[in-house]
């Protein structure tokens, strides 16, 4: 079985032929037209499917098309609700629409949920049954394992786990709440963290980093931490500490048989990993005579969206 | 099918012969004894059962034992690791010791995942499939119920639903974290807060109603709110904004059907229902466009461990 497995992100929406066993065969990009009306977008991805369909041949047919899609859907009816970085679409029904155009099922799902499915299946939680996924990129990203399934709550509308309290009353959410885990460990809040250090602080290590880099990203505290620079060590140190104390959250929720970190951030692998397990390691008071907590980095990187995406038509496990 | 269905509290061991329709055919109290080592105590509960096995007749056999009980358990092995309430009991092999005993299937689960299986299959949960019940009693217990069934994480040790974090660095909770929501929302905590308010204002509504009753529990601050003491209603309405800051958390990462609130401050009822869903309504920016959080009253009251205990044996619903 072959299914097209479709990423929709903010800046592009890619995707690929996808075999049952999680092999990626080739892909496709169509370039997000933020401008443009959902039917014009939507209409512009059927026909990149189908073009793509048409010009690839592939031994077995193309069964389905899933999609992971940023935002509130109603996954059981198909439609997308709205979506934080398309500001224009609103209850457009993606799976009756593209069905009709290119004649084959659609299934959709949350994003974050779709790169979960992905690393479940395929890549870091494929030993295990009961998994938690966190994103950390422009927000915090959350998908949810139970006994080999996808869990995501009515709707599809849970496993929304950027946005449980870290602090009453604290930090400031683009959700509209305050204090979410996604303001103290998404990428962006450890970017806006950095940037007020080095507004504060021109002449240190942390600001000539990013000066020469031209830009302030997440990376930029960390490389800061390597160059043993106190401001970066501060930013690092903070860092680990909000996203354990949330990882810590979800292990006396879930106790899940590992934690699976995605996204930017993720990206600084062993060095976040290692600090994240002492922080666990140090403060597991939360539950005593618990087991370890496993935390490990997602390996299919930015294919697990569309890997994920696809296995909606794949069955359990 | 009948079953013993066993709650093993702080002050006593509870327990009844239960239909698999969740019907209470009859019941027995063992007083819990502090003192006693486990040996001892659960060499008493063994006879109790025998006895009260020996003693009733059914009509049919009774075909196993399921037990609800507080603390950190290797359910998979049957083990109670440790109990917070019995600082003696410490990796007691009770599956092992009671089947050898009563010659009976013996089941176990943690006591809040045993009253979330009661109110789900024959209580306030019964029309719903996924399920967050929350205890407020001593600390704040929590259920889960996804698909019908029990997630209680691995080995069982999940499902610690009162300890993620209202507050970083948040106020002292027994678990040894800071912060939890249990340290805010359990009767133990608006019990703390009250009898804080009472000593800095002796001569106030609230203190005495505390006096007339002899003694400050979760219903006084109640009760002080309805008749209109400020500080009676400052308690409720920082109460109702803690517990329900923990429903929204608990919203945005399951988005459950049903919330079912139980233990001694659910017992307010509507009181505190209202003014829950009022919050909730108002502040739900977590997640827009969701639907509405539904919020019940457990129905089962006391009894609910027993039969969610007994549940255990009665297959998926």
């Amino acid at each position: 079985m072959i299914i097209i497995g479709v990423d929709i992100g903010g800046g592009s929406i890619k995707g690929a032929a996808i075999t049952s066993k999680g092999k990626i065969l080739d892909g496709f990009t169509l370039p997000m037209d933020k401008e443009a009306s959902q039917e014009v977008m939507f209409s512009r991805l059927a026909d990149t499917i189908k073009n793509f369909i048409d010009t690839h041949k592939y031994e077995e047919e193309i069964s389905g098309v899933g999609l992971g899609v940023p935002g509130i859907l109603d996954k059981a009816n198909g439609i997308v609700i709205s979506s934080p970085n398309m500001p224009t679409w609103s209850n457009f029904n993606i799976v009756k629409y593209l069905s009709s155009k290119l004649n084959l099922p659609i299934k959709i799902v949350n994003d974050a949920s779709a790169a979960a499915l992905g690393e479940a299946r395929f890549g870091s939680g494929k030993d295990y049954s009961n998994i938690i996924m966190l994103t950390l990129g422009t927000g915090v990203g959350g998908g949810i394992i139970i006994n080999n399934e996808l869990y995501d709550g009515y709707k599809g509308t849970g496993a929304q786990l950027g946005h449980a309290l870290l602090e009453l009353n604290g930090r400031e959410c683009g959700c509209g709440r305050r204090g979410c885990l996604e303001a103290y460990a998404s990428a962006t809040a450890l970017k806006k963290d950095t940037e007020k250090l080095i507004k504060e602080n021109p002449d240190s290590i942390l600001a000539k980093i990013a000066n020469k880099l031209g830009k302030v990203n997440a990376k930029v505290a960390f490389d800061a931490d390597r160059a043993n620079c106190p401001l970066g060590h501060k930013l690092v140190t903070d860092y680990v500490m909000y996203l354990s104390e949330g990882i810590l959250d979800y292990a006396n929720i879930f106790r899940p048989d590992v934690f699976v970190l995605s996204g930017g951030v993720a990206n600084e692998g062993e060095y976040l990993l290692s600090r994240i397990r002492k922080y666990l390691k140090d403060h597991d008071y939360g539950y005593k005579d618990a087991p370890i907590i496993k935390v490990e980095q997602a390996r299919l990187g930015y294919d697990s969206g569309k890997v994920g995406a696809a296995s909606l038509f794949f069955g359990r496990r």
